[in-house]
Parts: C-alpha cells; sequence; structure tokens
C-alpha cells in the first residue's frame, strides 16, 4: 500500500517511520507547506516531498493518506482525501468545533467507512488487553470506570490559546477511552480546576475531574492534571463484579533500587507520549492498512471522533455551569447545514 | 485509666480487647441492654457488666466511656457521659439527622473537648504517614485527592434500612479522610449508581462517585462500591506538584505465586474493615487514652464527625437532584433549638 | 498455663509481652542473675522475679519455662526442665558444641516430646503458608529453595567473639528452613566472603553462599550477608514444576512515593527480627502452649536444633576446605558419653 | 555498512531484521547451506542469497559479518572472516571446545578487535542500566551477584546431545554476566540437578546452583533450571555496601488482575529470549555496527567468548568432581598448537 503523510511535525515523523518499517507500506510522499519540512522527512526515507497538501489527492500512486496536520485543516483534508478516493487515518480531534465535525460526517456520508480516526491508545497493548478480556466477560460488564491521566508539564500558553481548551486537547483521550470500554454516555459532570496561576488569565483550566454516566448505569471517572512530577501518568481501571482489570504505569526499564532510605523505587514514569505509546502508533497503523486492504470499515471511525468531541464540548460546558450536561446527539445529515 | 464500654456487638469487642492490651487502660463495666451481651465481653476481660447503660454514667470508678452503641442512642450517651463528667469515644457517626448533631454540640459545649469521634482511618499507619508526609511538604500542596472504597459485599437489607443511606453510613469515612488531607470543603458533587436490582425498590445507592471541591482548591475524588469480589478495597492517592503519595491495598501475607497462567499474584485484599484496620482501632484509643490524659483535646472531635454528617446530606441532596451541593455551615449556638 | 520465664533480656521481653497477651497463659515468674533484670521485666506484668534460676524448676506452680538466657546456658536448663516436669521452650541454638547438643538429646531422652526449639521463622505467615501451599502440592515438589537472608548491620565484636561463627548464630535460621521445606540435607558446600576489613583479624565471616543438597535431590541456596543498607533483607523462594512461591520484603507501611526522580519507593525493610518476626513469636508461642496443653509433641523439636547445629557445623568446615561436607548423623544414645 | 548474514534460521531472522531496519546498515547476502534458506529470508529484505559460505568472505561488496551458523562452524567463520578483512559478530559461543577457542584467539591475533561475541544480554536496557549505575558507584563495589535464570522448557533430546551440556550451552550467557558485573573469576563451585528422569540417561543436567568467586573477593550464584512453569525467568541482583540494584522479570503487559481468588496478577513471564531480549538483540547489533564505524574494539570481545567459555568448563568440572575449580588461564599464543 502506497502511502503519503500529510503534516512533517512530531507525529508525523512517528507515522513515517511506521510506514517505513512495515514490509506491507512504502511511504511515497511528504506534504508540509513549511518549507523544508516535508523534504526533511521524506529524504530519510526515500520519498518524494511537497509544499503543496494538494499533490497528495492528486497523486493516483496515493492509495491512502495520513493526516498530521494542525487540528484547523483536518476536515477539509479528510474530504479531500475521501472524494479522491484515498483511504484516511486522521489525527484527533476531528475538528474544534462540533457544527464542522458534524458538516464532515455529512460531506463524507457512506465514504466515512475509509476513514480512521487517531485515537492511539485503543492500540495499546496493555488498554487493548483490557478491553479484550473485559469484553469476555473476564470481570463481568464494567460498572465503574476509572482513568487517571496526568501530563508531565503544560504545553507552552500560544499552543494552548489554539487548542479548544483542556477538554477537547486532552481529555478527548480519555473521553474515548469511556466510550471505549463504557458504549454510549448519556450524562457528563466537570469539576474544573486552575492550580496554575498562568491560567487565571485563561478561560481554560490546568486540571480537573470528569464523571460520566453510561447508558449502560456504568460511571467512568477521568482525573486529569497539566502536570505531573513522576512524569506522563496513565493508569486505567475497568471494575466489575467479578473483579478489576487495571494497567499501571510505565518506567523506562525495570531495575529496581533498594537502598538505606527507601525500597522498591523504579525509574520516573515514561515521560510523554511518543514514549508511552510508541508501539501503540504502530499498532494503529497495522489496523488502519489491515482494515483499508481487507475493505473493512476502520475503528476508531470518524463517528468515534465526534462523538469523542461532543463528550469534550459538554464537559467543557459542565465546567462552566457545575451541572451535569448531555452530549449533542448526531443531528440528522438534512438538519446539517 | 478506668473505661466503661457501652456496647458489647462486634466493635465493642473491639475495644475491649485494645483498653485490656493496654498497660494504661483498664476495662472495668461493659453494658449492654440486650440480655447476656456484656457479662458475655465483661468476663473475658474481668470487668463487671449491667444491662443498665445508665450505671455507666452514675459509676465515679468510670474514668471514660467507649461508646459503640447502635448510631441512634450516640448523640444522648455522649450528653450523658460528659455531662457525668466523663471523657468519651464514640464511634462514627454522631447520628443520622444533621439537626441532632447540631443540638448536641450546643448542649455538649466547651466540654467538646472530652469528645472524640472513632474514625478510624485517621489512625491506619500508611494514612497517617501520608498525612505526616504531605503535611511537612514533601509533595507540595495537594491538590487531587483520590480515593477508592469498596466494601466486600453489601450488608442486609435490613441493616441498610436503619443505615441513613449509602453517603451517611459508608461514604462518610472517605468524606472525613477528604476533610483530613484538604480541610474546608465547600462542594460536593455526586454521580450515584443503583446496579444490584436488590436496590431498586429502594431509595439508596450501591455505588457513587462523590467529587469535593476543597476551600484551598483541591478536588478530591471517592469512589464507592458495596460490593469487590477482590475484598475490601480501600486505595488512598494525595497528588501534589512535588510528587504522590498513595497507599494500596493489603493482603494477608505477602506470599505471591509465579505459575503457568500468571506471576505475581497475591492473596485477596484483607477482607472487611476489622481485619484492615485492626491496628488504626488499636492507635485510636492509645490516642484518645493520651489525649485524656494530657488534658488535651482530643482529634477527631466532635465537630469533625458533625462537619463528616453534612458533607455526607450534601452528598445525599446532590444524588438527588444532580446539582452541586454546599454543606450546610455549623449553625449559631442560639439558633439551635 | 503458668509460664516462668529465663532471661530477661531483649529476646525474654518479647517473649513476655506475649504470655502477658494471651487468655491461655500467665507470667508467674521471671528469672535472670544480672541484678535487677528480672525485677524490672516482672513487674510489668504483675509476675514474680528471681536472680536465683534454679527457683524456676523448683516451684510447682510453673508449667512450662521459656528459656532465653544466654547459648552457653541452654542445654543445662533444658535438662532441668524437663527433669522437673516442665515444658519447654528454648531460643535457638541447642549449643554451640555439637557433641553437647548431642548429649543433651540423649539426657533428655523421651522426654524430648516436651522440648520446642525456638526457630521462629516456622511461624512466620507468609513463610508457613508457603509451607502449607507447597505440602498441599500447588507447585509440586520443591526443587529449588533460594533464601536471601541479610542482617542489617553485624553486631559488636564482643558478641561475634562469643557467636559460634556466622554459621552457628545466624546462618542457622536459614539452614533450619531448608530442613522445613526440603528435609533430610546430605551435603553442605560454602563459599565464604570476609568483606569488612574488620573480620580480617578474625577467623569468621561476615557474607557467604551455602548451597545445600537435600535428599530428595531439591538444591537449597542461602545467600547471608551481616550488613544490608535497605534493612533486614529476607526473602525465600520455592520453586517447583508448577510455579514458585516467594515471599518478598516488608516495609513499616504500605505507602509508595512517586515522585521527579523515582517512582514506586516504600520505605526501606523492617529494620531486624524483632520487627519483621513480631508476628511470628507470638505464633510461635502460641504453638507451644497449644501442644503442651494437648498433650502433643512440638515442632520444631530438640532434634530439629540438633539437627540445624549439625549443618552450621557441615557449613563451617565447608568454608574452611572448600569441601562440600556431609553433616554429622545422630549418634546412636550408647555412643554418647 | 554492508552486512552479510551467514545462517538463516531463528536468530539469523533476528539479526536481518534488524539490519533491514537500521538506516545506518543494508542487508547485501544471506548465506546458509540449507537449500532454500538463505533464499527465504534474503528475499524478505531486497537481499541476494547463497547456499555457499565461502561467498561471504569472497565479496568486496561485504563489510562486515554476522555469523548465526551453528556453533561447530564458529572458529573456522571467524577467521576466515578476518583473514578477508571483515568486521564479525559472531554468536555464541566461540566453540564448545577450549582448545579450539585458544587456537582460534591465537590465529586472529591483533585482529581480535575486529570480532564480537553475541553475548546479548549485555545490551538489554535494564541489565546494562544496573551495569553502569553500579559502574557509577551508586550502591558501592558489587559484593554478591545473584542471577535466577530459568528457562520455560528444555529443548528437544537432539539439540542437548550436541549442545555441549547445560553450562556451555545455557549457564554460559549467565558465566558472561558474572564477569561482565564483577570482571575476573577465580574459582567455581557446581551443584548439578538431574530433575526430569529423561536426564538421567544423559550425562548433562537439568538443573544447576553455580557459586564463583570473583578476584575482587565478590561472590556470584547463578541459578539455573531447564523449566520454569511461570515462562523465562530472567533475574539479577547487585548488592553492594549502599544498597541493591535488581531487575525483575517481565511480562507481555502491565496488565493486572484483582478478582476473587487473588490480587495483583500479572500474565506469564515472556516466554523465552527472543521475546525478553528482542531489544537486546538489536541494541547489540547497533554497538557493533558503531564500534566497526568507528574503528573501535567491539565488546564483548573474542577473549570474553574464550573466558566464558573456560567457565562453563570449569562449572562442568565442579559438576563431576564436587569441588572448586579454577578456570583454565589463556595460554600464551606459543603455546598453543
Amino acid at each position: 500500500m502506497r502511502i503519503a503523510l500529510i503534516g512533517a511535525g512530531r507525529i508525523g515523523a512517528v507515522h513515517a517511520r511506521s510506514v517505513a518499517a512495515s514490509p506491507d507500506t512504502e511511504l511515497v510522499l511528504v506534504a508540509d507547506p513549511v518549507d523544508g519540512a516535508a523534504e526533511r522527512l521524506a529524504s530519510a526515507y526515500g520519498a518524494a516531498a511537497t509544499t503543496d497538501v494538494g499533490d497528495v489527492f492528486a497523486d493516483d500512486a496515493v492509495d491512502a493518506v495520513v493526516v498530521g496536520s494542525p487540528t484547523a485543516y483536518h476536515v477539509e483534508q479528510i474530504v479531500a482525501a475521501v472524494e479522491a478516493g484515498k483511504a484516511v487515518l486522521v489525527e484527533k480531534p476531528v475538528d474544534l468545533d462540533l457544527g464542522r465535525a458534524d458538516r464532515c460526517l455529512a460531506q463524507v456520508g457512506d465514504r466515512a467507512d475509509r476513514v480512521m480516526l487517531g485515537f492511539n491508545r485503543r492500540f495499546d497493548a496493555a488498554l487493548a488487553e483490557i478491553h479484550r478480556r473485559a469484553g469476555a466477560g473476564e470481570i463481568g460488564d464494567i460498572e465503574q470506570l476509572t482513568i487517571i491521566s496526568r501530563d508531565p508539564a503544560p504545553p507552552p500558553v500560544e499552543y494552548l490559546a489554539a487548542s479548544g481548551g483542556i477538554f477537547r486537547d486532552m481529555t478527548i483521550h480519555d473521553l474515548d477511552m469511556a466510550r471505549f470500554f463504557l458504549g454510549d454516555i448519556v450524562a457528563v459532570q466537570t469539576v474544573p480546576q486552575r492550580l496554575d496561576p498562568a491560567f487565571a488569565k485563561t478561560d481554560d483550566f490546568d486540571a480537573a475531574v470528569v464523571t460520566l454516566t453510561a447508558a449502560s448505569g456504568a460511571v467512568a471517572t477521568i482525573i486529569n492534571s497539566r502536570h505531573c512530577a513522576a512524569g506522563y501518568d496513565q493508569r486505567l481501571e475497568a471494575f466489575g463484579p467479578r473483579g478489576a482489570l487495571r494497567v499501571e504505569n510505565h518506567t523506562a526499564t525495570s531495575v529496581v533500587l533498594d537502598a538505606a532510605g527507601s525500597s522498591g523505587a523504579r525509574g520516573p514514569y515514561l515521560d510523554f507520549f511518543l514514549a508511552r505509546y510508541a508501539d501503540a502508533y504502530a499498532s494503529e497503523l497495522a489496523a488502519f492498512v489491515a482494515a483499508v486492504r481487507d475493505g473493512a470499515a476502520p475503528s476508531p471511525s470518524l463517528l468515534d471522533g465526534r462523538q469523542a468531541l461532543a463528550l469534550a464540548d459538554a464537559a467543557t460546558e459542565s465546567a462552566r455551569t457545575g451541572r451535569s450536561v448531555a452530549p449533542a446527539p448526531v443531528p440528522a445529515p438534512s438538519a446539517v447545514v
């Protein structure tokens, strides 16, 4: 499968490496409007480069497109790709505006089964194992899902300004995990925190506790913070009537120190998502390639991306009002302008 | 110090053993209206027995009273004890009715510094260590407190009917933990669950997620369930800007099994509070004895008992309304009828 | 049961507390030739005191004797006690001289079933659980037993001089563990170490690896050191064809710290045997009391004490010669002078 | 760097993938006398294939050779490669016969700094971290090294017959670890076991405890078994005066199950060396490539391979005689025929 990559930034480099390493895929084109960026990445893997993203859609040699551009371009590039007959793997979120995401869904229509959303955590070996084992009934139906998810340090202020806020930017991964494990969510309640004085000047938050009620009656709790001294804090526990399955934090190696002051000490947690989910990105790409090859609808879908965004919107509104908020339902296509 | 015990039930037996084992205290009298109950317990430790609780207050040889009677009798016995000049250690909760607790506080007045509330978890070695280390600044000011607290199995239906509901009966321990670690709480938000069909006929719940906002800006999350396959699930994590201190579940021994299907397997969690907090009950009694001996105000106080109850009321109301609820402030003594 | 205690030192105080705390036993007499020592300990528990050890054997009110005197007195006190018709719990080792231990066995004869050796580790909850589960076949027949056993710091030089050397003083506990789990031992091989320059002037060692071959074909490895920065290092693993059961080190509480430099850090190991095996001493006494009460032969027996000493002798000789040494068999009573 | 691979078996496939994945290396030729074997592996990576191993040495386009052939061919291929001016990475062991290894060393002479031995564990992230931290003095000088190393299941009987015995085939990795951490070894003592009746008919063993005394005074203990129900058991602990650094077993994911019968259960250990040391093989190749590129002597060296074999011989002899055995010193080149 011949793959083009849009966006030669940090996440683009991760995908380029996965495409090159796989015997099933070939990186044929890298597109990035930033001068020289595509060139630098493409040359490392023997691919062509362009600063004109339109080249990707025009190129008949391209079977599938991996979209790693800034969020604002996702919708137009999804639409252009499927209209050019190409499969798409697009980074989360679909968009920061739910209306635009709904219009994207309406425009893409049936061709949504050519689009996969890059919720990488679904492909983490440990999280996928819990999903599989819980799905097989090992702990009974999940009743409570607890997600602790903390970044090592807040992003730069400029990034925050364009991020859509903590719920659309950071929590959205955890919201997708809640849907992945519990299915449809009917209510969202948020207790937001502004701990760092730097956030006092913004309408954003740097920590929050979000509780979600699923249609099944299960409840998910998400505990977020924009900082964590020990590293990238990524824990999840699925609790059911017959037991609990949980994943603990990862450290760089399994070395343990026992010394005069303390025992059992490991290194700090892996430092951020590129380290913690390195294997997940490769598995995600492999799942995309397999789905496209087999003509199957890839999962997570464009709709999964829209639903996570609707939950992020609900969390944002709950943070503002202090009330429980139901996520906006998908509008009928005819109602989307 | 000569101690009388009111209530010869399960918790009474725990306190009787602690009193007998301590070189500083002597069990002189056990009172229980149930025929033969006081007799049985008293005889094991060479103490006198009575079915008339009034004997405890009338007996000049009694320095201090440990109240382990049903909740409905706590208020009257606290008042009678302090009026008889005796120090009191009373099991939680003060009462199931906040108005009665307020009247008790008003009646007891200055003599409240002779009353200690039996929030046993404050005396658990691990929880007390976290409190001490966090208080010493090891992790900075606590920003997020996460408490997972699950009972092994729900109590009998008859018990539930008189329990005051999950928040006043079970969560109240966790609510006290939130106050112990974070101080004053200004808002309570509850997401309740009714998982077991047996609860559908009641207005009680068998699981809940409760979030509390402290005056400091910190947020506590309490995750409760009335059942847990692996035993009595008791975890707590204090998270601050410089790190996190947490306590994991305890098992009966430290034995680990590595076998064909799995590795690292320990036994199930200790099965319930009498096992998990056995040492804490003894430390609690020792703290009470030391405070009385030194003329110091014991902690947790009668007011701590009232405040935990106010939080339980707020959690109950939030579960009903879906809204954030502020706990009721302590009324002026003049306002209490 | 009325119990007398010989020896009012550190270990005597442990036993005095256990005797006092048990509803089944009463401490009636404490004997110690050191001026005032017996008095101090006895007064705390309302017992009589004497500086004449002979009073213990002469006192008809004494049912059983706990011997916590220096090793050199063990043999004569065992013999005097059984001749006076009393049951005996004696601290390890029986003696430092195998010949004397053999003569003690011969003298005691059938009355050996009134004598119990204080190998406290057999009563540790975790080690006893492994013994029970392995005995029930959970991991198949044990093939390899690994014991890591390190003291926190070496004893004073004066203590060492009278200790009989590391194998008779420290390793003897591990040698008894090897017998407890594997039964008869047929060969002992030692690799000794002299790490601390202070030991260069002695013929003693401060570390060693001892391997033991059992009659069953199983092999035990004991890794000893007289120092350990992290505390009292006490680990054991029983490995069989169907899995392994192991016990890890204990810390004072279960508190874990995750911080900038490291994660998963607990406190240091418990600092020494009185802390690590506190519960085991109480269980040991309870087992002794139960055996005496039921007329059963207590275990570990006087013979177990003799056999552990024979292994310590073999380890000492192997350390000197570098060869594999078979432990000395029990001589026929007629051969003992 | 253009690399040729000799041997298209299991380990050859591992190296082929590493060579292909690295941007610094190119797989140009695969040689294997087995019909079709080289062809199959080479075609997956676009390399040439041959059944004539001599082609590797004759091909000027080949810079370096990775030798993954059966042990019996190692010596001649090492010599042929260095004589053809190529660098060599050769799988352990050098040979099963110490005399042949010594002759190889003599023949290779100064060109030994073009040869690297494939002791993959030195490149495991955890073991390398302990080596680095211990080397930096974090725990003081290592006094005791404990290695537990068990295979999941014994190899087929046919393999065993040609393996050189457990010490030259399996223990040799642990013997190299002892040298890696402790330097020169002066004495070896072995307690062998024959547990599986299938081994009774051979002069080989299926378990053993090997103790090694280092010139430094440190002692290493190696505990081996040819079977382990929980998987590939790979643990190592370096103990020094200031603490201990240890590496625990790895499981496929970090998922933990807490259920009715047990808590804290992870999956079994990774199943064998290809899984446990997958990353180590890639790091080993990278170290080889870096050394060759920089003209540095690669480590571990051909001499390291010879010394590990000398220790395996000593362990074999100690198993036979029950005595402590000194490893054979490297003979003077003039003494080697």
